[in-house]
């Protein structure tokens, strides 16, 4: 099974000149959704994952069937406000503006490997940001794991010296 | 295991006056996300279901586990603008204003039963339009069910006439 042959392309989405990947025909079809989630789930244990992180709200689609199937626990990453309790922050940039990202004060302990997982790598900002809090947590990320890569965006670049997972790459179309 | 014992109660958030009930200490526990995911997963398969949907966001959280497991569709629920596709629409009244759900007009087929996963079951107004949205799509609401229900808000009223499940009971208090 092709993962590929299930990501939506919508031209001008959300604005005018940017192609949308959409994941929704995956997650959709129940074939091509476990094929997603067994690939991550096995990536999971390769790499020791002992947590899963994932940044709302499409990084909680595919992280939580990885964390329920291999028994372990899963931290949401969200934007400001969301989260109840005690919280980490993270700022980083955008293309304009600046975005900021929390996880719970008591969510990971140091001896946690975090593997974070997400929908989408394109910038690779987000991505980054998620991995500065697992450390400012004081934990070790163990990798991080996209089902779509748009190479043209250089994400990779910007998560240089972490473990890296992409199912699969969309670029220069 | 008591899943009440993981859910945190936060006075005053989101704001004064409210007791938020909080399910991140159950999915950031390996046994108590397994022990959730697990009783919903037998639920769905109790009632039939051939598709889950949930409301985004932590109704992903939820959902997206038991779709993985047993190898069906998950259909995401969500507020206007995010889905990129043609979307069906339901609006429905909150204390004050208005909210919108959409979902993918693709997403179903009339012959899909359709099991709606949430984390928390309040007045049950985003519940039942997701259930709406279910029908308007021309499909079959096999059932709810909900991680914690607030049993003094009776949602359970609105949900009338459907399968409803809640794993955890809170009221009084």
């Amino acid at each position: 099974m092709d993962l590929r042959d299930y990501v939506a392309s919508i031209p001008d989405f959300p604005k005018k000149g940017i192609i949308f990947r959409d994941i929704t025909p995956i997650i959709q079809n129940g074939d091509a959704f476990k094929e997603a989630t067994r690939r991550l789930t096995e990536y999971a244990k390769a790499v020791g994952a002992t947590v899963i992180a994932g940044p709302e709200a499409r990084g909680f689609i595919f992280g939580c069937p990885v964390a329920s199937e291999l028994n372990i626990g899963f931290i949401p990453v969200r934007k400001p406000g969301k989260l109840p309790r005690a919280v980490l922050t993270e700022d980083y940039d955008l293309e304009y503006g600046k975005n900021t990202l929390c996880i719970h004060s008591d969510a990971l302990k140091p001896t946690d490997k975090v593997l974070i997982i997400d929908d989408l790598l394109a910038t690779g900002g987000t991505a980054r940001a998620a991995a500065k809090l697992v450390e400012k947590a004081g934990a070790k990320v163990a990798g991080l794991a996209f089902v779509i890569e748009l190479v043209d965006l250089k994400g990779r670049e910007l998560l240089k010296g972490y473990n890296l997972l992409t199912l699969t790459q969309f670029e220069g179309e």
